[in-house]
């Protein structure tokens, strides 16, 4: 038995387990991105449930329902205990379609599009172009804005997505030096809400899409606002920005190509009165381009979506903003992924 | 600016990231799948690259080379130093295609095959139907045992995936008591080849449909051990098993419904002498069900692949090896995900 024993030593060999973890990831990703499309959080939301019971209200199977379930209970979706299934506190707030805080949308976004889109990486980085719905034609933006309900659902999941990155903005950018603010490419008005609540003083209001306007609305009235925030309906390309002492741009620039780019920033430095601010956020990637493998990804992203997109690292949106004429710019990070640039006129 | 301090209290608020990271994973599962398929860690392999140098040897395009690499930087699996990137030590001894250890066949096919086919979940967990190549009539191992070429590179990859387990059942397993040896399922004979090097009294080989036969014979003879290990050629259902004192089966029972499960293991223990072992071994379900993700997201793999397939726990086996006849059972966890449940006749 000593051969055994001394043997075990060959344990300590490097295996691929790790690759295979990162390879095979799309696994337990798309387990979730099922789990949000049948509505497991939403139904667990009423109360835990039974292997049985869950799998009869969602229509599953038999086969498999309880391997599923028992996968989601294994990546920290799910509670069992006993034999009664419940969410997590994480995915009772973030996962049932019932509450306000709800980011489902988004990832029924990712499953019914990008999971699928994302087949085609390959191709996307041999050939450089889209790999979306503008491949057969059609245009996502268009579709996406031409469809009340589905706009609503998308609009409130951006929401839920950025109220980390909203509330970091609202409590760390000096807003007692301002007086107005907007919001360019608001969707529901998320930030311009945070940003009211916390500071009295502050008024204004969010730029959109005209479609975007009744969530707006909604979303504003909701919080009772409706006072001091109020929407700019208009196109950022066609249309000059509103005028404003502090003016932000979230998740906006990467859909755009350089030049483009520009154009927004030059936009927003034209509309501030002198003194102002422009707030940048989104997952900026890291100067050294090695740690934030979100934002690299989600650039990835912008070449499945968009014909010239990309993410940017701070430093990178900080040369752009001295190029249109900013004096001044800092770097703070905000929540997960996501930092915040600062222009000043 | 007392506010604006006090205000930042509002960060610790729970945020959803870890589910938004979940629910994207894909995002950094593709990336990963499509740099085998392009061949980055072969072409890294030999030696460092610039951006342009490693973006034409690819043929990418040059709008997103750059983050796609930098991406696969920030997942772990790329180095940059200066201005070259490089393979990291664990890429290059698993993902380059020249060397003996790649592991990237598992993974070319689960980017050819698997990640397209798990697009398909819901729509298996609400039909308990297999989601692959029989949807259209087609049968994936019969298309991969009738091309020699593609059979081959599937094997190997077997042998690099379960290189840990392999070593550990060598090294843990009481092979002093035993002189014979056959693994049922064999592939190229990763198993046997690892026992026979670490034990030199042991002699047998592995069982396989005959279209396999080539290539255990060209992986066996690359160790020198063709006198100790021979191919028994059949098919395990229609054929008797080998007699030995100990037989394995890694990776087969999960592909099998329950009754075809008992069958197999059934057939071991009549080919097995009085005193012999089976080695059951793959990635086991913990018995709690919440711990072994792997393991319960391959048991939807198998529902993705298979008529009955599942994965099951370690003493769901132990039953079933007590019901088949076997006297006693034990259960050792071996590398990653795998463990091992043994009978004894």
């Amino acid at each position: 038995m000593v051969v055994e024993s001394n043997a075990t030593t060959a344990e300590s060999v490097v295996t691929p387990e790790r690759i295979l973890q990162l390879g095979l990831g799309f696994w337990g990703s798309k387990a979730l991105l099922s789990a949000v499309e049948l509505g497991v959080f939403t139904e667990l939301a009423k109360g835990p449930a039974t292997e049985e019971r869950l799998a009869r209200a969602l229509e599953l199977h038999p086969r498999s329902a309880r391997d599923f379930f028992d996968a989601l209970v294994a990546l920290g979706v799910l509670e069992r205990n006993e034999n009664l299934y419940s969410n997590t506190a994480e995915a009772d707030m973030f996962l049932d379609r019932m509450k306000p805080s709800y980011v489902g949308g988004l990832l029924e976004m990712a499953n019914a599009r990008l999971y699928s889109f994302w087949g085609s990486l390959t191709e996307a980085l041999q050939t450089g172009q889209p790999q979306n719905e503008a491949k057969a034609g059609g245009n996502f933006f268009e579709t996406l804005y031409a469809e009340p309900a589905r706009l609503g659902q998308f609009l409130h999941a951006m929401t839920g997505l950025s109220m980390g990155a909203h509330k970091a903005i609202a409590a760390k950018f000096p807003w007692g030096r301002y007086q107005t603010f907007v919001d360019v490419g608001c969707a529901e008005g998320g930030l311009p809400v945070q940003v009211a609540l916390m500071h009295e003083h502050i008024s204004g209001g969010g730029f959109d899409l005209p479609p975007a306007e009744p969530f707006f609305r909604e979303y504003v009235r909701s919080f009772g606002l409706e006072e001091r925030l109020r929407f700019y309906s208009g196109d950022f390309f066609a249309d000059s920005l509103p005028q404003a002492d502090v003016l932000a741009m979230g998740h906006i620039l990467h859909d755009w190509d350089l030049e483009e780019k520009k154009t927004l920033l030059a936009k927003a430095h034209d509309s501030l009165r002198d003194g102002g601010a422009l707030i940048v956020f989104e997952s900026i990637i890291d100067n050294e381009r090695r740690e934030n493998s979100f934002g690299l990804l989600m650039s990835l992203n912008m070449l499945i979506e968009t014909p010239g997109g990309f993410d940017y690292t701070s430093a990178m949106c900080e040369d752009w903003l001295r190029d249109v004429g900013f004096r001044e710019t800092y770097v703070e990070h905000l929540a997960g992924p996501d930092s915040m640039v600062v222009g000043l006129k």
